[in-house]
């Protein structure tokens, strides 16, 4: 049996209405890809994510920051409770095939940096370009969640 | 929609063959009960357990040591990969509503323990029995896996 | 420069006052013997060792559950937050060269589980014997702080 | 008794030799000012900085990825393995009040994102800007060690 393509959808529990509706699309994107989608578990994006994804019919995961299987959004078909806090951010990378970063802070910058440490391809929405002298490619960054779901399996194809 | 029941198999990477037929039927019956497999994803009792989900058509979940998604066993279908290696042993537990040790040693002790440190309910087939004056219940031990499996989710049921 | 040897001292948060008197003894020998005490860094049994060690002029280490320096107890002069919780038992362990168990229930009895699967060599005070059919040798269990110590130092000097 | 002031240096095992010189002049004036150095406990910027901190007599803790005491660099006089892997990167942060980053790529950039995360102040030398539209202020960047640490140490005294 073929083993489920899993995409991390990586942003912030306080993501904005913006944010949302993007992360939103994402999670049906990737649930009409027959895709499984993992995340943080918690509200904001990856709450919206997962929404979209169960709309859509698709399969959610959740690897919460806390360690009450309770604690984790209302969308999730599998919670992996940690306690472990943000170091929890390098599990959810770890868990996903492909990631795409939509919107967030500074937790989303450690999975960014997570998926580049363990060669896991990301792409962005409205998120870190971090296009600067040490990393003169930049994320790649996409406007809409069409262009960045298709450009995520085609880089997770590409490196098959 | 209610949220499945989850049973943690715990148990050694290196069981021998009565361990592994146990670990088999009580994979068997957790799936004959709808409900989801999670163990720590490696070989011996906890690819037998896997197995025997499968067997019956339930879904399983690997929560591995590695960091690699391919260092698992072949019955998994969600695999979280933690790189943190025995570390990992508190996520296993948490992730569960309930968990039956089935034989092991220094690993499969670790995760007894961490049910009792979480409250998490736990019973065991042909393991330590830590019936000691420091604790004279000691862990609920069984012979069968059908009676392991009825007293777990009969425990789960009692603590809701 | 040679490397100072680490001893663990694990035990509960909660010891009564017998074990607190065993531990601060455990404590006080380890910083006689010129050794560092690494422990779980809170109350009870670990910050009676804490105690012993400093009055001796001896260093110590916490490696808290918690993610705040702050929560650690008064005697530490190390302290590494985690803020994975019961998670951190397996780095306590792994800080150790040698560790000795003072009383303790299930927390204390992952550690000395880990100390089994990494090799680090391990003896008790008043705690679980651990002495049945899987396990016949037992946990080593001492009756005073001075032989328990004696016994940790020359295991760790044998394993060299 | 007050307890001592811990600076994180953070910076890449594969450093160049720019970057090592700058972190071992941070890791000496680490320890001229009488505080403790903490790092990943590994190569390149790391051993630097333990390498400059223990010549002027200072004290070092490396907080390593592997589980073997052995693995980390040898200018070390605390060693906390985790065999977390780059999880631990939340750890050398957490056991930080302030961090200098020389250098470095992804894991520098999940420790700098960490120490926003944990509200540890941070400060950079040939580092990551990212001085980008969500956070204008970007990274507070300096060009030599003795500025760095200066405004490390005046951060963590304003936040007193």
């Amino acid at each position: 049996m073929l083993k489920k393509i899993t995409i991390g959808v990586i942003g912030s529990s306080a993501g904005d209405d913006g944010e949302a509706a993007l992360a939103e699309e994402v999670g049906a994107r990737i649930a009409e890809r027959g895709a499984i989608l993992v995340c943080g578990g918690m509200g904001g994006v990856m709450e919206a994510a997962c929404r979209g994804a169960r709309a859509k019919g698709g399969m959610t995961i959740g690897i919460l920051p806390g360690s009450e299987k309770g604690s984790g959004n209302r969308h999730l078909d599998i919670v992996i409770p940690t306690g472990m806090g943000y170091a929890r951010n390098a599990l959810v990378v770890l868990a996903a095939d492909g990631a795409i970063a939509v919107g967030g802070m500074f937790g989303t910058l450690t999975e960014i940096a997570y998926c580049h440490i363990y060669g896991i391809p990301v792409v962005g929405l409205r998120t870190w370009s971090l296009k600067e002298s040490r990393f003169p490619a930049g994320l790649s960054i996409f406007t809409t969640p069409a262009e960045a779901t298709q450009a995520i399996f085609r880089k997770i194809e590409e490196e098959k």
